[in-house]
């Protein structure tokens, strides 16, 4: 029997819909081949055989999947929050990714960041890195070592970036293209995503261009949309043919379709990129630290779930300061309470299970079928200890799964599996 | 030499005002009897004898003071979180208060919430318990075994409280004299505070009792003052002769004075409610991650210090999900920049150095001179470990401790020393 056939018992809680987190005390969750079997009170007859491990008495939920993050950015995450988006990148961001062409400090940066990422409660991720090939082949590298799941991306920029960050149009494509076939039959659950910075950093000549790489190598796609009113206005002047920004990023194929595209942010997404997302199965990275890191915003979620749009959740490392998924799905909650409170009554805050969902199932999508424990979905699987929490009384499994969301961080995952493979 | 003369080496920032934090990267802190004498590039000739300890390379900073939370409460945070003040209050903290007349229980729950006060960032608190007399004496117990300084309340309610947690008015004023009894000359560093729970909960006629304990006692006194819309349209309809909430503790000399208040949220407080808390040098306990979880609203906090209030934060717990001043001090930060962005654009976000002067020497003027290093102030330190957030480049010594506020946590509090002694 291969290794990523087993069963654990344990207080297993996952989502299937945003409604409902399903919660089943004791059971045994069934996984076989890396894919999970059910949920079961008791072993069932065909999977008798199967070597079971028993964390009884422990939270079992399906890992956390971070549609958007910033991989050279963890370097100097929570450090300059006082300033706003564009300022932030001009000063922090743009100066600190440049040093990246150093593959020794990339070694040392990237193997903090790795590290980081396994020990915490993210299953799967979508990634950022910086414009240099080699330094995105090395973080590829050190992805594909901690075991998670990702899509990583050589980041794309040809103007308004500094000199020390900048490509020409040709330049651009020629290193996207190299990156490409250095990563081509290397990895295993590491898989390149094309990743124009966003509109103000790429060329309407870089865009044609990456949209014809997009095609011929069937890329999925990672940008930013409409995360803040200063970039949003300046993406008008820039493309004044474009109904909205979103519109901007369609035009050169780059909202999805047949090949899925992520969008971080959407704070000020009007009804017409709404429509455009919605009809082009754009997945949403809803990102509630960063945007309040960097003054953006609120994205009212509620209204874009309402709509049907896709959403996930991103930290944003480092317009994030952390790259915990726990703190991700509690921030989601934090701010749409605010927005119900400040801006929209008629917007009800998240719940916990709709926020829960966004982190595991919602942003799951995005690799398949991923996020859940339903049959025939990848074995994410997390085991949390709660020790370090303890409580005078009783709580219900929902309660304690709530709680473990405000309260619990990487020191409590126990073991984690992605993909059925036990990494710790 | 007493143990509370000692020298300290390391990496030193404090506050002395909002606008700046001061930094002295490999210097001593001088603390003589308990009390700071001075930070110094060189240990000084007269000091020459003191012991030193040498914390080379890691962050010393003032202990952070804790204004407002709820011990009790401790047990249940971070769950129910979905809910609105009022509504949550029956469903989930009035009956958890209710337990603590279990005096088994109330050992149990208060010895977890002990043992994490000792542990995290705070020097300081100030703290409602319930109105149980012996439980409240239970609390005061285990928190003068923690070594922090505490004020702690038995709280006051006489009205509009279920049947399992309310006094009559002359149960509440005899079982707080019975406490205050109970607790004189017992501790050297735990006192009592007077503390109604807030208008809705203390008829007119328990609140003269009280008025008549403070003045007795010499008591200062803590409250709930505009958290909330509905609250505050309720206290309108309790006491429609007063001029606003404020106004109606002002009546029983409940807002300060000569013997201090502190009235937490504060998050509705308009022109008048300022006006009378300026003039009676309340202490305004501001909680920024409970004013988001309850969906109260944000306290526009910049300009209360603009109309000189006195300011300091507060956790909260359990409107606050968790007790770490690290995270209060960088909600204060991110909900700031959303009432700038929201709501109003002349209302300039907190910056770092602001937050972090609320957090330590804002909150900590409640106990005389605590929460800096200026010569004169308790020796209230923490030494602290960044070994477990790494990071690759170089930052600052200003850099390091914004980093710190934002990703430190309890496990990186290697040692910590309130008023001179040493708690590990």
């Amino acid at each position: 029997m291969d290794k990523k056939t087993f069963i654990i018992k344990g207080d297993i809680c996952y989502s299937e819909s945003l409604d409902e987190i399903k919660t089943f005390e004791n059971h045994y969750l069934v996984c076989e081949g890396g894919k999970i079997q059910g949920v079961f009170p008791e072993i069932p007859e065909k999977f008798s055989g199967v070597p079971t491990e028993n964390f009884e008495g422990q939270l079992v939920i399906p890992g956390f999947t971070d549609l958007h993050l910033h991989a050279p950015q963890y370097a100097f995450r929570s450090v300059g929050m006082d300033e706003e988006l564009l300022e932030w990148l001009q000063a922090r961001a743009f100066p600190e990714e440049a040093r990246y062409e150093d593959l020794e400090y990339a070694d040392r940066a990237y193997g903090i960041f790795a590290e980081d990422m396994k020990r915490g409660a993210t299953t799967r991720a979508c990634m950022f890195g910086t414009l240099h090939p080699e330094a995105t082949l090395l973080l590829m590298e050190k992805m594909e070592a901690t075991g998670l799941v990702t899509f990583v991306g050589k980041v794309n920029m040809d103007r308004n970036s500094p000199d020390i960050l900048r490509e020409t149009k040709e330049e651009s494509a020629k290193n996207t293209l190299r990156w490409l076939d250095g990563a081509k039959g290397k990895f295993k659950r590491t898989h390149p995503i094309l990743t124009p910075r966003f509109i103000p950093s790429c060329s309407d000549g870089l865009m044609e261009e990456l949209g014809r790489i997009r095609r011929e190598y069937r890329l999925p796609v990672q940008s930013h949309l409409s995360e803040n009113q200063g970039e949003i206005a300046w993406v008008r002047k820039l493309c004044p043919d474009a109904s909205c920004y979103g519109d901007a990023y369609l035009r050169w194929g780059m909202l999805g379709g047949e090949l899925p595209a992520i969008m971080a942010h959407c704070v000020y997404s009007g009804e017409t990129e709404r429509r455009l997302m919605r009809e082009n199965g754009t997945f949403v990275a809803h990102c509630p630290q960063s945007n309040m890191n960097l003054a953006s915003g609120i994205a009212p979620i509620r209204r874009y779930l309402e709509e049907g749009l896709r959403v996930g959740l991103g930290s944003d490392v480092a317009g994030g300061t952390t790259a915990s998924m726990l703190r991700c799905v509690t921030d989601a909650i934090s701010v749409s309470k605010l927005w119900w409170r400040l801006k929209d009554e008629d917007c009800r805050p998240l719940t916990v299970p709709e926020a829960f969902f966004l982190g595991t199932k919602g942003g799951g999508a995005f690799f398949g079928k991923a996020g859940s424990f339903e049959p025939g979905y990848e074995a994410d699987i997390l085991v949390l200890d709660e020790s370090r929490i303890p409580w005078p009384g009783h709580f219900s499994l929902r309660e304690r799964l709530e709680r473990f969301l405000y309260l619990g961080d990487d020191r409590d995952v126990l073991h984690k599996y992605v993909a059925g493979e036990r990494l710790f």
